[in-house]
């Protein structure tokens, strides 16, 4: 990582964390469900999000507050999307990011509303953000909303679970990544766009940046779910192929996965460069995403 | 029920229901979660939540289609929070409405996931209503998420269950109920003052009334759950007294939570008296109320 987005990413992520905590904190709630939404919202995780969210405003030389409130809700469906993946019903994972999972420590019912808490409290966050116009509020709500639900995240995550009784060919499983992993990372980067008025040029530039983005960030993962190690992860490495999973290298080979995995790196470097300002910060984002080893 | 209220609810059901399916089959993603959504969406229920956010805009001579947008999305939370309920890991319930539940039909992982997709699609559908003012829709989207999450609904799920473990105190007994069925039905009310432009006081009257409307529907839901029959309800009768949850009969006997039942009803009719417009029609609905036999 260079010296420049490590310096970002220390400098942002104290204050994209504390912004996050309290927005969930001065939720009124009963308290088991309060410490069971912020158990998982403190677990940790690289916070990718949120951080594009701030770079993509600092792109557009736009830094402000309201970066971490938007930030702050797609961590919080991000992370109330993995309380209930890791329930055994759907993935049955006792450790995520080297803790144990939400309904290890809370039980199952407690999991299952902790994570409809948070997805219904990110909506409102947005409607309540003071320093944006109300316009833009309504965008970014409905963004979330796309992205979050049947049409984004929550539908890859149901095309994915399709790709466990059979092996998907590559649009099938291009189309998972696009929907499971993609729609969020999209609105993070897309929602920068909007908190900057940014042009509508640049925000074709940076949705396609987002779309190769997303599917880079998902082969990697699918490359380290073998290459890495449980305790790099922080969380259970070989389940896939474990699994009998639809993955880029059970589809491509690890040599294909990593091929692919360029072309998509070079394509978005290239979005970047129809960018009317300067990309370093977004292109070096790029290079951290697809080079990372946890 | 009295014939006036009848025609009421004969008129604007269809409606409610085909302009609700109408919003969610128009949604992209997986079939088989579209199924899901649609499923529990088109298993019936009584309406009542989007029958409240009718009867207050015709309270105030401001019937607007946008009533039966407002009315889908509360019943499209209501919808997964009972599809929640149901899994294994809360109620384990297998009849719902006289059907079997989502998770019997289509699994327990696709019936979490199509919760998490109506519960964020609700917010979107707010966001994108074209006929009523910015404001107006981050006002309900707050309130929404308000009466869904934490503070509302989910937190009062959560206060469900920590009564199933020890005897709630009646002052318990309410905080749970005002949230669990009351935050919800309050939204309904308070929704349809917001697209009729109510007066303040005229919202001070109706969030009274509605206060009261979601104790007695409740304290009428325990009653039933003891007089009823599965047949009648759809559900599983008796189940209350065979878990020992605790319950206004449990708490009061069944003569005390009739008594108490008759307080709310009388308290609801008497906050409408200070309504500025006629109310008889929501007087006859908190009649129905209290009265229903299912």
């Amino acid at each position: 990582m260079s010296a420049r987005l490590q310096d970002f990413i220390e400098e942002h992520i104290p204050n994209i964390e504390s912004h996050m905590y309290g927005l969930v904190k001065e939720v009124a709630g009963p308290q088991a469900l309060k410490d069971s939404m912020i158990y998982s919202l403190e677990a940790g995780g690289k916070r990718i999000r949120p951080l594009f969210v701030a770079a993509v405003c600092h792109t557009f030389n736009q830094p402000r507050q309201a970066m971490y409130t938007v930030g702050a809700t797609v961590e919080i469906i991000h992370t109330y999307s993995l309380i209930h993946d890791d329930l055994p019903c759907m993935d049955n994972d006792d450790l995520r990011r080297g803790k144990p999972t939400n309904h290890k420590v809370f039980g199952e019912a407690l999991a299952v509303l902790a994570g409809d808490a948070l997805n219904s409290l990110s909506f409102g966050i947005l409607a309540r953000m003071e320093d944006v116009s109300s316009e833009q509020r309504l965008e970014l709500i409905r963004m979330l909303s796309e992205g979050a639900g049947s049409e984004g995240m929550v539908g890859g995550q149901v095309l994915d679970m399709e790709g466990e009784t059979r092996q998907l060919n590559l649009e099938e499983l291009e189309n998972v990544h696009i929907n499971k992993t993609g729609a969020l990372l999209r609105f993070s980067i897309e929602s920068g766009a909007v908190l900057s008025n940014a042009t509508k040029d640049d925000r074709e530039a940076l949705a396609e940046y987002a779309h190769h983005m997303g599917l880079a960030f998902q082969i990697q993962d699918d490359i380290l779910d073998i290459e890495g190690t449980s305790e790099q992860l922080g969380k259970t490495a070989g389940k896939d192929v474990a699994s009998d999973k639809s993955t880029y290298p059970a589809l491509l080979t690890i040599e294909g996965a990593k091929s692919k995995l360029e072309d998509h790196y070079q394509a978005a470097v290239d979005a970047l460069k129809r960018l009317s300002v300067d990309s370093a910060l977004l292109q070096e984002f790029a290079t951290y995403i697809v080079r990372r080893n946890k």
